[in-house]
């Protein structure tokens, strides 16, 4: 599918606002992957469809999350977590894309995983520092990507840690053990 | 066992420094099992004797920990966790107390864990707020654990966090799940 294809079936799920955002990812995902050497069109793909189930019902995306058997733990945190993996369910079922590391890169963007993938860590992190972001702290993480993907990754992760836990949220398993995995198993890239 | 007997075996054990701080963690579990209605008696055990294997050899807690079958994922973490459960078993088996619940709130007084029992609580949160204590943040939990344990708890693991993932250091798995777990199942308390 090429890019026009995609833009247009995303345009019709999402806010213009959404929009703008998500050519933002495309744009940082394609620059991450060339800097990082993975595949700039799956990157591309997987940034452009990285929001598509962001504006679904919750009870759309409760009713994927059980038929489909994907982790019933999902439900006892934010629903904000649900739109990645309910999204890529969607993208692969209604848009036709079926390349497993373009739909995984979905799946985890919002999350993060144990042992995420190149292409994971490229849209997870293009969703966290796109241009059109302002929050505190991008920044940092926006000038450690130009340099240490995996630090970056690391940033990112302990920020939304962070955050969360200021304001007494729980903290979804799989984004401390996206941390943690990173943490220990990348000490030669990050210090 | 009585306090004398039980502080006279502690001493043999650890540092001066170390044995001033064990008697504000004494106090302290005294004071919160009163505030909070636990065992007072118990708690003051498992407080003198939360910090028994603190200055043994990481070998010998590395062997205590293969050879009990304790969680293997504890040798991947800090050595800093190793002293609460191999100190738990060294408890038991050289200073002969038995009571479970005074053995487990030594076991995880570190970690942390999921479900954790009322004397687990007050001796992590005294190890964490004993008047010895001069860290950042510190009089914020003093103040919040006169009125609300769970909530004082939840401080104090998020300052751990805080502080291991500030210097790039990895969780403990359990110490997110007591976080998670206070969290999504003390909400009636803690709002």
């Amino acid at each position: 599918m090429n890019r026009e294809e995609a833009l247009r079936l995303v345009k019709t799920q999402i806010t213009e606002h959404r929009y703008q955002h998500t050519l933002g990812v495309m744009e940082t995902s394609i620059a991450l992957a060339e800097r990082y050497g993975a595949d700039q069109k799956k990157a591309e793909l997987a940034a452009i469809f990285h929001d598509y189930a962001k504006f679904r019902a919750k009870d759309e995306m409760k009713e994927i999350i059980a038929s489909q058997k994907m982790n019933p733990n999902l439900l006892a945190f934010n629903s904000e977590l649900w739109h990645a993996p309910a999204g890529a369910y969607l993208v692969e079922t209604e848009a036709g894309v079926t390349d497993r590391e373009i739909l995984d890169a979905i799946r985890y963007h919002t999350s993060g995983k144990v042992k995420m993938a190149l292409l994971d860590k490229i849209v997870f992190l293009a969703d966290y520092i796109e241009p059109g972001r302002a929050f505190q702290g991008v920044d940092e993480v926006r000038n450690t990507a130009k340099e240490n993907l995996d630090l970056a990754v690391i940033e990112a992760l302990r920020n939304t840690i962070f955050f969360l836990m200021k304001r007494n949220q729980a903290v979804y398993p799989d984004t401390f053990e996206a941390y943690n995995d990173l943490i220990l198993n990348s000490k030669e890239k990050i210090q």
